[in-house]
Formats: structure tokens, sequence, C-alpha cells
């Protein structure tokens, strides 16, 4: 496996993979890397093409300082298990050469999909999303890019930007992964006390509780997300960030749900910020309804 | 010359050269063809790639609606003037390919580059600008790219996003055109009436008097842009939208200039809006200084 520390390797090494007529397909992370990241390499590597994992915790994300500084960084582990995944190379760069003095570009987004949801509590977040993945790309110039669908507005975002933009690559999307207890496997799970896990799980549990409503005929968004409250207030140390039912396509929010909304919430567990979401009509999360 | 009028056609004739060993070589302009334009095409043709010029009327740079409706359009002409060029492939991209339903994403700058001069009196102007070269940019993927001297915050904008998003294109610079009169060529000077004409050409006497001035050891830039206001606020309906002295690199205003500065100047000519600017200690611009 190959490591590549500067822009100018990065860009060396695809267009060699592309001279010798070979796609290159790239998967972003911020490393921390967990069974859900490696998803999303297993589904590169299917492609066929020269698999490429960029790691860089990308500084203009995070709208909270505190947040960026307790990111985990597990470089050592990371890099074995891409070797171990058969990754062709691992992108590198430094937050210097990414964002030298005089920075002054931003890539951003208007209307719905930045309006609500995450982009709400955290101002920037996803400008700086979609200017490191612009960035990413035109470094990388992959023909594939897969991103986890536990991230969705994310992944919406990216869609929306890499359409509107033209940039040429396309956009796939991995499932979400969860560990046995339901929880979306996460970097940030990491951060979590056995007590706070405990809690956490009370995310996934309420979503399924409200998919199964869902499914029973309950249409009332309000009582939809009223189950989700349910199951998340009785602990101490969780707070709500939001807890909405909106449209996929346009992101709207929906007083009366249907089969294109996904319920989606995002919580503090004694800080540490979650997010998890359901499609609704969609697929059960495999939790214990009991917890 | 052939006219590639959707995305998909650009796409694939720009891969096609690609894929012979071609350099692409790409001049994007909004048509209203003049000599300045194909003094553009020249430095194309002059590095031996496959050139495409883009004729585009990009209605997100428009800040002001009427400025949009009366920009002049001389499709015909333009393309009689291009194949004549030797130009190989004319991109006729239309605004509804260019901006569909639900277009949400700009790129944009922050700082002295986008707080000063041309971006005052047009907000959001270089947003559309910044936006719109970067979808062509997607679309062409161009291994050149060149710009006119004269919309020189244009061109240090450009610049500065081309690095900033690591974007796989070389930036060339065209030097200005002047009319025998001194005039910068522009699309604008169509509106100008005869009289609007004489009048207008007080603005390149102007810079041409105060950097003489420069040259003689003028370094006030008050008493620089003094001369250029006595040049210009002779003529009825000539207004001064700005008349700045500010470094080329980091667009710094500067109380006193030296030749690592620019007087730049916007002026409304009987409501046409013209710019122009002269690099201080540079060379001279060849005007009538007797008009």
């Amino acid at each position: 496996m190959e490591q590549l520390t500067s822009i100018e390797a990065q860009r060396g090494w695809s267009h060699a993979r592309h001279a010798a007529g070979q796609k290159v397909v790239f998967v972003p992370t911020m490393g921390a890397l967990h069974a859900g990241h490696l998803s999303l390499v297993e589904k590169a590597k299917a492609s066929g093409g020269a698999v490429v994992v960029s790691i860089f915790v990308n500084p203009t994300q995070f709208d909270n300082p505190g947040d960026l500084a307790t990111y985990p960084i597990t470089l050592e582990q990371d890099l074995a298990l891409l070797a171990g995944a058969g990754v062709d190379a691992v992108f590198l760069p430094t937050a210097q050469d990414m964002y030298p003095n005089g920075f002054a570009t931003f890539v951003s987004l208007v209307g719905p999909l930045t309006d609500k949801l995450c982009a709400v509590a955290r101002p920037g977040h996803f400008r700086g999303v979609a200017t490191v993945v612009t960035k990413l790309f035109n470094i990388v110039q992959p023909d594939i890019a897969i991103f986890g669908e536990k991230d969705l507005q994310q992944v919406l975002i990216i869609s929306r930007m890499v359409g509107d933009l033209n940039q040429p690559v396309e956009i796939q999307v991995g499932a979400t992964l969860r560990d046995a207890d339901g929880l979306p496997m996460s970097s940030r799970n990491r951060r979590l006390s056995v007590e706070g896990r405990a809690k956490a799980v009370s995310l996934p549990r309420g979503l399924e509780l409200a998919n199964r409503a869902f499914k029973s005929g309950e249409i009332k968004s309000l009582s939809l997300t009223e189950i989700v409250y349910n199951e998340l207030l009785v602990h101490e140390g969780v707070e709500v960030d939001y807890c909405d039912v909106v449209s996929v396509r346009g992101f709207e929010e929906k007083e009366h749900a249907d089969d294109s909304c996904v319920l989606a919430c995002a919580v503090f567990v004694d800080g540490v910020r979650l997010i998890d979401h359901v499609l609704l009509g969609g697929p059960a999360i495999l939790v214990a309804l009991d917890g």
C-alpha cells in the first residue's frame, strides 16, 4: 500500500492509474477507522478499480474547536486496517498543504439541504465538507467516490454538489453498519463510556419503534418523533438536537410521513454528538427493544 | 469547427482529445466577440492544443437584471469569427442545462479579493463568475484556460480559486487589447454612443496621466486618483464607481503607491459600466492626451 503524503504525489499516483487504463475509486475518511469504513473499502474493491483512501481530519468542517481537538486519531491502526483490506494507496495530506496561508475559496449550498437538521446546530459544517470534498476530488480525480449512508445529509449534499458543479465523478453510497447493540458505527462512539453507550442505544431503538408504528399506520410526524423522544429523554445526560421527519428528495419538513421520508435525529449523549436515521417503511434496525 | 450544444457533447469532445494525447485549451467567453477575445484565441492556438471556446452569457454573475437583458448577443458573427480564427470547437450550453431547477451550489471567495473594487458595486458577481468557471472547468476539463488581463480582479480571483480548490488547470493571462483611441476592447463598448465613446476615452487617458505622474515620482495614492477624477468628471454623464490604488498581491488599499500596485477604476458613461486599470510603473497606455 502506497502512502502518499503530498498533493503532487497523489496527483501522480492517480495519473499513472488512469494512464494504465484503470479506474480510480476513492473513499474519503477522517481516520479513526471502523468496520463501517472498511465496508466502504470493500465496496470500492468490488468495483475493480485502484482504491485510494484519504485520511484527513478537515479543520474547516468543525464548527467547534473542542470537537476538532478531541476528534479521535488512530493513524497506525488505520494504516494496518487499510493495508489488510487490500487498499492500493492512502492519501495523507497535511492541513498546511490543504489550507495554505491566504486560503479564501469555499463551496457552499443554499436552500433546504443546508438549512435544517445538522446544518442548524453546526453552522459552516457543510461548507467545510463541500469545500474539502471538492478539493479532494480535484486532487484524486476519482472515477467513483464512496460515502456512507449514515451521514445521510452529507451524502445528499455531496450528490447535489457533484451534479450542480458538473464534477466528473460517480457517487456511490454504502449502507450503514451497526454494532450488535444497534448503534450505528461511528468514530465518535469511542468517546462514549459504557454507561453512555447504553444510553446511546436508545436512539436506534426509538427510530426502530417509530418505524414500526409507521408501518402499522401511524403517519403523523409529531407522533413518530414523540416515540423517539420518549425513548431518549428517560436518560440523564441525553439532549436532543433535532428529531424531524423530512422528505429525502428536497428535504421538506413533513407533517404527515410517507415512504419517501426519513426520520432523522441528532442527540448529545454525555456531550458526545451522535446522529442516526431510519427510512420510513424501510428495513428494520436490528436493536434490542427491551433495553 | 464543431458546435457542441450539450454538456455531454462537450465532455465527449474533451475526452476524445485527451485520448488522442492532445491538450485541451479553453477560452471561456460571454460572446459578443471582439479582437480582444481573438487575441486570447490566438494565444490558445499558439499553445499547440485543441482549442475550445465557450459562449455562455452566465445569468448568475449579473447582479442587475437590466444589465443581463441588454448584454449584447451576436452569435452568428461570433461563430464566423471563431471559425475564421481556426478554433476547433465552440461550446454553447443552455442556461437550463447549466442551472437546472433546484440548483443550489456556489463557489465563493472571502477576504480582500472580493470585498473591494468591482465586488462592492456588484454583490454576487464574483460568486457567479467563480461558480460558472468551476462548472465549465469540470465539463471541459481543460489543461490550460486563458483569461483577459482587462478583467484583472476576475483573473486574480480565478487564479486564487484554482489554487485553493486544487483545480487541475493552468491559468494563462492574455494582455489587454485597446482600440486606436486607447479604450480597452469590451463587449460593452457597443452600447456607447459616439459622444459616450469620446467621454469613455477619458478613463484610459486619466490612467495614463496618473501613471506618468507616478513614473515622475508622485506616490501619494490620493494624488494619483485625483488625476483620474479630474479627467473623468469634466464630462456630463460620467460617474465614478471606484478609483483605487491596490497591491496586485493581496489587494490591499495603499496610501502610497509602489510598482507592485495597480490603479483600477470603474465608471458609468451614460449608464454603461466600463472598467480599466494600469500597472503603476508598467507600460504606457497608447491614448491621445489632448482629447
